[in-house]
């Protein structure tokens, strides 16, 4: 509900209708989502969702995209990292991503789309191939297939751990954790 | 079609429900198949499904596990592996199962279900910590989170090359994904 007297703002309504998909793209996939329900669970009006995100979509790929802030700060703290410790650091930000409430919706998201329909699969293609690994890759300059090796690494704890919730890896500590796969990103770093 | 004069036998009859089963859930999912459809797809009814398979769920679990023979195999030549040349065998040994196009069905329809819907989620839970997990971590006489890091690299893997497509990764040969991924599961076994 508003406040008596007060219009929610564009950003208001933006990061409502953003965080509305988040949380039906995460548990209906991209398929079973409308456009409807969004528009309902944001309270407004698909129109006002197309005015500002466009297609389902583009609303999907703003959904599942982390913010370019978030991404640059990511990318800074990697850059600042000595390179020794950079494999635990990789890892650390990436345990943060997918337990942080809201960036889980998005990872869920993803990985429901991609596996859930050919549509969903091509999209996440494109997202890997023309966004996320490149800029992955040159940030860390190293070999684009040791970057896909280090992701897969990451997208496969993710997928056992939040999606699948398998034990021993879902329950473990974000200490156990980095302590488990920190050195085998750094030593994916120090062949490339 | 049956040739004439003859009538399909039992093993003839289950082969081609399990057959029309996967490739179905690969690409609708758990939720997205009916039986009626396998039915109509394998060209039987659905009391013999019934009779062969028992429910949806039970000929889903017999869908997506690869047969005990199989399985048994993959076991037999991992124990006899030496223990310095296993890394590469078992990224060999998977690579082999996710590109072979039976199994990659099974895959397929693995990922596509725990990724759709809660209910797939929990089938798949079960699957790896009940059946996989223990096995695996019993026959490699490795701890269970060794040997979590170790299946979450493959399902990534599997996840970015078969599920996604994504480039380097979706039409790397075999020999160069045993070169990238065999010295990190080496490096697993090596620590635990």
């Amino acid at each position: 509900m508003t406040p008596a007297g007060r219009r929610p703002g564009p950003s208001t309504t933006s990061a409502a209708i953003l965080g509305a998909a988040r949380t039906l793209f995460a548990h209906g996939g991209y398929q079973g989502t409308t456009m409807r329900a969004i528009a309902e669970q944001a309270g407004v009006n698909q129109a006002l969702i197309r005015h500002f995100y466009g297609s389902k979509q583009d609303l999907f790929l703003s959904a599942v995209a982390l913010p370019e802030e978030a991404i640059g700060a990511m990318m800074t703290t990697l850059e600042r990292t000595p390179r020794q410790r950079l494999g635990e650091q990789i890892v650390a930000v990436f345990v943060h991503i997918w337990r942080d409430p809201t960036t889980s919706h998005q990872v869920q998201a993803f990985f429901r789309a991609a596996a859930g329909t050919e549509e969903g699969a091509k999209m996440a293609r494109d997202l890997a191939e023309h966004l996320l690994l490149p800029r992955f890759v040159a940030t860390l300059a190293i070999e684009p297939s040791i970057g896909a090796a280090i992701v897969a690494q990451l997208l496969g704890f993710a997928f056992l751990s939040v999606i699948v919730g398998a034990e021993p890896l879902s329950t473990a500590s974000d200490e156990t954790v980095v302590a488990l796969l920190g050195p085998t990103v750094q030593a994916y770093l120090d062949r490339s």
